[in-house]
């Protein structure tokens, strides 16, 4: 008896019925990434481990996949596309700046796998290197807003935030700054493990009560964006840096208008921490309004040291990566997006072997005029090409048979309405051609 | 000092200039793929060990990418698409046969990396499942052939030949069946280390002289389909299962002629063995005429028994893989395909700082028109602006200066003749599609 084998536990196929969708929403993002002007860029799928750990912090260096090669390098399976965006831009500083590239592509967190969330995942970046100004993080945010709007997802929520007011937030209740990262880590849980469970977290990294509570008390603050900003600049005052990621955001929020997200879209969220310890300065993360439980579609923020760390010049960067996975999962869920079952159109089917022959030429003829298009490659009788045709979901069959053939016709049937007309052999590819062409 | 990051040995980056060539080359496949009704699927990019290892043979159980996770599971990458989809077919016995899937992913093996093989590469992998007709290895062949000629590689060569004949000839010379693979995994490095190396390699699996060079002398034989068979069949008189072959091999070239392939493009090489042991029928590779020396840039066969090794029924499938990297590695070397060097088309720069507001909602104008387009992100003066669209290669600049959005226009610029003119901000979008849509 032979082993049976499933994919490797946290991770999926994606047989036909769901890559269908996945192939509308990745080419859905994509005209929006190159609309806006990213280029398409590619990296290895594994990177140096040193170069990885640079600066995810403690909870992603433990899920990390890492292995060596027969070289004995120290290799892992990267676990975002930022950090090999940073190597490739360190390494080439003859790139003209901004340098805005996409990546639509696989990443791996060896993490608890939930409905939602799995250990090899799907990820489609936009990131603007090269420069500081807060309109290069309102672009990218409206990227992943734009696309989420192209696939029907127009219910978004942008929560926003910024490290540097976080830290403030940190001298304020009198934590020092060298705990920041392990801070951000904690709160960066709040939804998860709840408010007690963060103070859990934070009193292991020597942050005990009350200043835990205190900043728990503070942070956890969110509404609209001038609200909040002007709550955290009153009780900041005086703390320069903090006072400058305010001022960040409120330039953030203005360029998000003119870029043309509604303002009721915006939200300024203190307690949004994010939980990997490269970013900054401005953080955001975009949630979809009654699909909350999926965990947020998009998430991102500024980067402004990552690059240097890697070995390059000291270089700003923001970018922003949108989830496919959960995108698909929430569309899915709301049937929100019209899928087909299937990607061809025509099943062609000789009506017995002796029709092959031409058969194949109707199915060549066919393909060259761009009508996506199947045969019958299993010898099968005409009842069984048929009844196979409507199980897979094709919307039309053209049955070969000899008598139509003589006088230079065949058969197009409509499997959904089950009628049948005959149609002329030499005007079947432009018949066809009217019946498949999506209208308007 | 921070340290300096490469990508790993054996694999590249692919920076924008590159990757616009790629994404060319696999839209283009793409569309000859679901054009023949082929369905989208994806698999995890490692898979248990066990499952890798089932039928790869020795020199790819050497290459494979071996690790751990965290739950002590042995995985490994994917070293084809081919196993993977083995997998799926075995365990989800409720898919329609036959299956027709396409894949377009990253495979590796450790291999010796060379200049036209890296340790990452890219596969775009069409496999039927469910049909032993050898129709099915035609059309297979047939679709590689239309994916090289949508990319205007016409002048390819394929080389057929059946793992049934080869056997018969091991027969012919009195090597045992059970040393069959080894056999062909010697054949198949004849290229790469010639005729002696190969009788050195044979030596080592006890296959030494005389039937060793007699094998050799036999298979040494490649042409127009017709003669080589007929030599072949005349030799392997009597013995059933490679007479088998000879006429599998017939009606596959039948058929291919049937789905338009010119006979000058065909050839049967009797030494053609292909490197990986789960093939049992017709294997087919695909070269350039004139990069012969880049390698196949296509290759693939029937594995009439991999699916039960993995666990599901018997099952009869076929297939074969596209190499992108080879394949853009020849078009590129050729110029053959006119690769912008850019995917945005305008550049919109604000003359000064007080228009940036309205630079932004021109922009924004652009990209809803679907006119990919950037704005400039870094506070720079317009000449400064101007230089970085010029280097960067955008094809028009908009210029949006004070005096003449007070009379409703902006400035267009082409950037390759060096020339501008006035337009209305309101005739923009319009003005723009008519220069940026490609003709025809």
């Amino acid at each position: 008896m032979a082993m049976s084998f499933q994919p490797p536990k946290g991770t999926c196929d994606l047989l036909p019925d769901k890559m269908i969708l996945r192939g509308i929403i990745v080419d859905g993002i994509r005209r929006v990434f190159e609309n806006y002007g990213y280029e398409p860029m590619e990296t290895p799928a594994f990177e140096s481990c040193p170069l990885l750990e640079i600066k995810c912090g403690e909870d992603i260096r433990e899920q990390i996949y890492k292995f060596k090669d027969k070289g004995g390098r120290d290799l892992g399976l990267r676990y975002d596309l930022t950090v090999p965006l940073a190597r490739v831009v360190a390494s080439n500083p003859q790139l003209p700046k901004p340098f805005k590239r996409y990546c639509i592509s696989r990443v791996w967190r060896y993490e608890k796998p939930t409905a939602t969330r799995r250990r090899e995942f799907f990820q489609c970046d936009v990131d603007i290197v090269g420069s500081p100004d807060p309109i290069s993080d309102a672009e990218v945010v409206a990227v992943a807003a734009d696309c989420l709007e192209a696939l029907g997802l127009s219910n978004f929520l942008v929560r926003l935030n910024n490290r540097k007011i976080l830290e403030g937030m940190l001298e304020y209740v009198g934590v020092s700054g060298d705990r920041a990262l392990d801070v951000f880590r904690a709160i960066d849980k709040l939804a998860k493990i709840g408010r007690e469970g963060v103070k859990g977290e934070l009193r292991k990294i020597g942050v005990a009560p009350p200043a835990s509570s205190k900043l728990l008390d503070l942070i956890c603050k969110e509404g609209e964006p001038k609200g909040v900003l002007d709550y955290a600049k009153g009780l900041l005052k005086g703390i320069t840096a903090a006072e400058g990621g305010c001022r960040e955001l409120e330039l953030v929020v203005s360029h998000l208008k003119r870029f043309g997200l509604p303002e009721e879209r915006l939200r300024v969220d203190l307690s949004l921490a994010r939980g990997i310890d490269y970013y900054t300065g401005p953080i955001f993360e975009v949630i979809m309004e009654g699909d909350e439980d999926v965990g947020s579609v998009a998430g991102g923020g500024r980067y402004d040291t990552l690059i240097e760390l890697c070995g390059g010049r000291a270089t700003p960067a923001t970018g922003i990566s949108l989830g496919v996975d959960r995108i698909a999962e929430i569309i899915e869920r709301r049937r929100s997006l019209p899928v087909p079952r299937i990607i061809a159109k025509v099943f062609v089917a000789p009506a017995d072997d002796s029709m092959r022959s031409e058969a194949v030429a109707i199915v060549q003829e066919l393909r060259r005029g761009n009508i996506a298009s199947d045969i019958d490659l299993a010898k099968r009788r005409l009842a069984a090409q048929l009844e196979y045709a409507s199980k897979r979901g094709f919307p039309y069959a053209v049955i070969v048979g000899k008598r139509e053939l003589q006088q230079g016709s065949v058969l197009l049937r409509d499997m959904t309405a089950r009628t049948q007309r005959i149609v002329k052999r030499d005007k079947l590819v432009e018949v066809l051609r009217g019946l498949v062409t999506p209208k308007g």
